[in-house]
């Protein structure tokens, strides 16, 4: 077994009403708070739940919700903008949303105090002859020279679980391409989980999110560098994925299965955060996302069976274990089955043709998968060939 | 569900050789270490590998050994006295041992700033008429009235866990009862978790320790208080004690097993001290040991049959789900059963006469049971002739 270290996580208030606690954790980090958002949460009217928190408190605020779907360098170039118009000192930032609000919210709050508005503290890698990740070409091109504004995550969806690490995604408008980046100083210093926040989420959204989840702690179970306090988490959030996923889908407003939810995403994010990370179904998944502007959840959804088939020989005992996390037998085929019928339960079986993708663009989508740093523990390294053959299966 | 919090918890460093860590954690928190341990841990050279790691960094430290097995108020009093004369200010405590010299440490840490040197910090309730705890009567006679001195863990057992949480339990010599304390403050700031310092115990203890784990996370997972989060840990450590502690009785030496079980144990700590806590396995055992000067977990392992017996038809699902995590079947008899087997297996399956107890004792140690504050989340809250018949049927 490889040594690891759990670093710890910030303050995590978990229940319905929880949201009335965003106050005290801002006063805890600073005195005066820029909310992120975007306008899908304003609009329905989750985002007031926060700032009525704030304003009763007495904290001042502002709300900047610019933010888009895979959120893009123009977001972040308006968000350092408005921060820094707003004033750092003192600020807390306080990111309501999904996973595209976080990760936006969290890479202006690396960014802003170093005087950056653009994407050059994320990694970019080329790959090399052997179509591995080149480390040679990892280094970021700026680097941050100012301390982080310190994050509170009020997460809105049980999906992304971005309110676990510092890291994140940015899609590089130019190609596309999504972007990594990672600093311990935006991992959020304090957690919010409200299921009351996610009632409204229609049934699309939070099927995508729930398969997200279901990703998160199959990849990070089958990492290369899981370790038992991330196996654990990672069970449990499959057991109660399996579990409530389905009636949080078909009864959106069952607070029970919300809540369910909300902690599944979580304990998914602290497994993978812990080290193990995720791979080749998020890889293949983000170019996906960032080409169509499909929901990160759906694209996982579309190729997580297929990675499984690839993957099952080499993780084949981990799988079982999946199995009986979900309830079927312990057994790596039936494994696959049970997220194969569970996808097709919340109606996210659908394939990447379904989701707009071309043919003449898996060459572009296999490139970008290889050189997407998430790969790097994935149990199973893929070749390019490999990767094209798993993009026209799921066509 | 209940809403709960996940407080923070201390960097936690796993594997062989993180033992050469602990000075940079003293560092992160002071400049200068006292540092508690017992004869045991000095006598099998497990002292020299933090102190070696000390010295190589320069840091000034002194050494109190005079930690007793189940620890008493005569140990807070002579470690209170050392640690005001080695002095407060910068001072980290660093606590090298078992659940009996972090139990003592974690005291001392929270007593001697504040100039107390007894036990008026601890909890010391009376019973109500109804044989249950009494409210009125829990309020420590005295209070923290200072900070109390940051504290780094090195466990040199795979058992009680006390790394994770700021609480614990010292006997007072007068009447043997074990008292609690608890406060968040002397949390261990830092955990480090090197399996190489457990190698030498001997089998018997490591069989001891092992019941414990085994009886934290089973206790945690049924009681009143569970949470997801607790859940997925507790499941893994049951996962974890069922597949290796055999091994790492049978064979001291093997790092692997060692590995597996203070992970678990930390693991059942970091389930447990998130809010669940114990029940009355561990509230029928403190007496046993407090008494007879026996080891925590021989006690527990003592009681818990009995104890799953008795809960059994209140939380059977649960007991199912411990069956399947020891891989025997999802079925409560079949757990204990399990449960039975693994103890017999490592030698820990003896009776409460065994041990030393006297039948003429039972209506002390009863009462005891009963004002013990960890049996508040029990599942099936017992009564006074309930527990008496269980100590019967463990004589």
């Amino acid at each position: 077994m490889t040594n690891f270290t759990l670093e710890p996580m910030g303050t995590t208030t978990v229940g319905a009403g929880s949201v009335a606690e965003a106050a005290q954790h801002v006063r805890a980090h600073g005195n005066r708070a820029f909310v992120v958002s975007d306008p899908g949460v304003r609009s329905a009217g989750v985002l007031n739940s926060v700032t009525d928190a704030l304003t009763s408190d007495g904290i001042e605020f502002t709300t900047f919700v610019d933010v888009d779907p895979n959120p893009t360098d123009a977001n972040v170039s308006a968000g350092v903008g408005a921060l820094r118009q707003f004033g750092i000192e003192g600020t807390v930032m306080v990111l309501v949303g999904g996973g595209s609000v976080m990760d936006c919210g969290k890479y202006i709050a690396m960014a802003a105090p170093s005087g950056v508005d653009d994407l050059s503290l994320a990694f970019s890698p080329d790959l090399d002859d052997a179509d591995k990740i080149d480390f040679n070409t990892i280094a970021p091109a700026a680097q941050v020279s100012a301390p982080c504004v310190p994050t509170i995550a009020v997460p809105t969806t049980a999906g992304t679980a971005s309110e676990t690490n510092g890291g994140g995604l940015i899609t590089q408008s130019a190609d596309h391409r999504k972007l990594t980046f990672g600093n311990p100083e935006v991992k959020p210093r304090a957690v919010v989980l409200d299921p009351m926040l996610t009632v409204g989420l229609p049934s699309g959204a939070t099927a995508a999110c729930g398969m997200d989840v279901l990703t998160h702690a199959i990849e990070c179970y089958t990492s290369t560098q899981s370790n038992p306090y991330a196996d654990g988490l990672a069970l449990q959030a499959i057991r109660l994925t399996g579990q409530w996923l389905p009636q949080a889908v078909a009864e959106g407003s069952n607070v029970e299965a919300r809540t369910s939810m909300l902690i599944a995403s979580h304990l998914a994010g602290r497994a993978f955060s812990s080290g193990p990370l995720l791979g080749l179904v998020h890889a293949t998944g983000h170019p996906v996302s960032g080409t169509y502007g499909v929901a990160h959840g759906q694209t996982l959804a579309t190729m997580l069976p297929h990675v499984m088939r690839f993957n099952q020989e080499t993780v084949a005992g981990r799988y079982a274990d999946v199995g009986l996390a979900l309830g079927v037998a312990h057994d790596a085929s039936a494994a696959i089955e049970a997220v194969e019928k569970l996808s097709a339960t919340v109606g996210t079986n659908r394939s990447l043709s379904d989701l707009g993708a071309k043919s003449g663009d898996i060459a572009a989508l296999t490139t970008d998968a290889l050189r997407d740093m998430i790969i790097l523990n994935t149990p199973r390294y893929p070749s390019r060939e490999d990767v094209r053959a798993l993009y026209e299966i799921a066509m």
